[in-house]
């Protein structure tokens, strides 16, 4: 299959770059670097063995690319506005739209704008940065998981996660809705708190106060899940996201980040979609709207 | 009627000298500048009408205090553990305490450390500040309420409120639970979230999110106050704080002042017991409840 990458930041340029190693047919949208890249290639640190692609399509417009079978999405959810420009000359109406993003509402969102186009949810579950042009830096963890959202052609949805098996990485086959909402149990509280209290995930858990805060805001977003019928999300994995927490590395989640550097933070779609679902659903999460509009405040949008 | 004031800041100061000046015997506990006061007497700029008092009855021990008929306590409450030590020397068995504080819970917490003293509450309507030794610096306002909470003679309730009239203080009797909770409609979304947000008042009303964040706390305290049995809140009373604020000039309360400078936050008295005492009674507030948790994460007690 023929892949394209729009987006090759972080996440695009480490699974594209991983799948264009393992040999498969890898068309990279680039934006500051593309010259850079065409010249030197594309280079991955990584804690699972770094490398180098000597040869890289790379492209700085979409209109000079091909028509792809699978175009991996890496964009952050805040430029989502540009892909009804970026992605119409890639698609015939089998491609297969992988959406590799944060937050809930995505997909809705995006099938709007291409009604019919087969969606599929990307949730990755990695550290990962860009730092230099044409050079990615993977720092741990790095697996993917794959939610079809409305790809009725499930032979294809299949061959694209056997092709990031085959690439080495370690992904499976979700649940859409389960999937969205079980990643925001972490990014909800995580992301957001760090950003308000300019702090990291280990100080959040360490004052009793936050770290009952957290707890309360992931009981919040798993109520409203089980509200909108996810059924496999309980009090338990709230447990378990505090757990694995706990004993993790201080980190900065990617809003965090984002703020710091001055960028626009993905609030609509990790906070602001969630609660309009919610709400809309007659499940209030409080806590997190509390949140959320200190967020907004902070915007530099 | 002999006065005492524990805690000459900016309150104990303003009002303490305010009856000094029309003819009450004051006497003040002061902590640092009780050798300058002693010197130099106390000066109060204000926009009533600066003056001077050249002789001031100042004390650097209560010890050394006569008994009073009335004691003004102007400390923060973050200092009211104080209280067990520096109130005893000034009280027979009917000394009125009228504690010129912030919050919600004090009375009642003080009223267990001296069972049996009559208690009123003052709640002051003032922009004051103390910035130099014996400096009492009044912006604007100054308005003073009491609430009888625990005072039987009321012939000496009135006279206290007799004596703040005839000092020119604009002053008034109210009703006590009602008092404490009006005022919190204003002090519990607007302390916390210019420390939190890093902000002033102004700026918070003019952002349509924030906006929307603080007539929803604002909201969440008169529910529970009216759960408590207050009547007399209801949402125009949000209105009237929301209209009156946006024609405030920008302004950091008392909290953000506390906060800039280091000192502790009136956390407690603010935010945890109104949480409390609205939770027991079966009403949550959890907008305030996740403001209160970031503020806990915050504090540098």
């Amino acid at each position: 299959m023929v892949y394209g990458v729009i987006g090759t930041g972080a996440l695009g340029g480490f699974y594209g770059s991983r799948l264009a190693r393992s040999g498969q047919e890898v068309h990279f949208l680039l934006h500051r670097d593309v010259d850079y890249v065409r010249a030197h290639g594309l280079h991955v640190d990584s804690c699972d063995g770094s490398f180098h692609l000597d040869k890289v399509n790379a492209y700085s417009s979409t209109t000079d690319m091909p028509k792809c079978d699978v175009v991996l999405v890496g964009l952050k959810t805040t430029n989502n506005h540009l892909l009804a420009q970026l992605l119409p000359p890639l698609l015939r109406p089998d491609t297969v739209v992988v959406l590799i993003q944060n937050g809930i509402g995505v997909e809705e969102d995006v099938q709007k704008m291409f009604p019919g186009q087969p969606l599929v949810a990307g949730l990755a579950f990695i550290c990962c940065s860009k730092t230099e042009p044409g050079r990615v830096n993977h720092q741990c963890y790095g697996s993917i998981n794959f939610g079809n959202y409305s790809c009725q052609d499930k032979a294809v949805f299949h061959a694209i996660i056997d092709d990031f098996a085959h690439a080495g990485i370690q992904c499976a086959e979700v649940e859409y809705l389960e999937a969205r909402w079980r990643k925001a149990v972490w990014n909800i509280p995580f992301n957001g708190m760090t950003v308000v209290l300019h702090t990291q995930t280990d100080l959040l858990l360490k004052h009793p106060s936050t770290r009952e805060l957290i707890y309360t805001i992931m009981m919040e977003v798993i109520t409203a899940a089980r509200h909108l019928g996810v059924t496999g999300l309980d009090q338990s994995f709230a447990d378990k996201m505090m757990d694995m927490t706990d004993n993790m590395t201080p980190y900065s989640p990617s809003m965090k980040l984002d703020y710091d550097l001055h960028r626009p933070m993905e609030i609509n779609y990790i906070y602001l979609r969630p609660l309009q679902i919610a709400t809309s659903a007659g499940c209030a999460m409080p806590h997190v709207d509390a949140l959320a509009k200190m967020l907004e405040f902070m915007s530099v949008e």
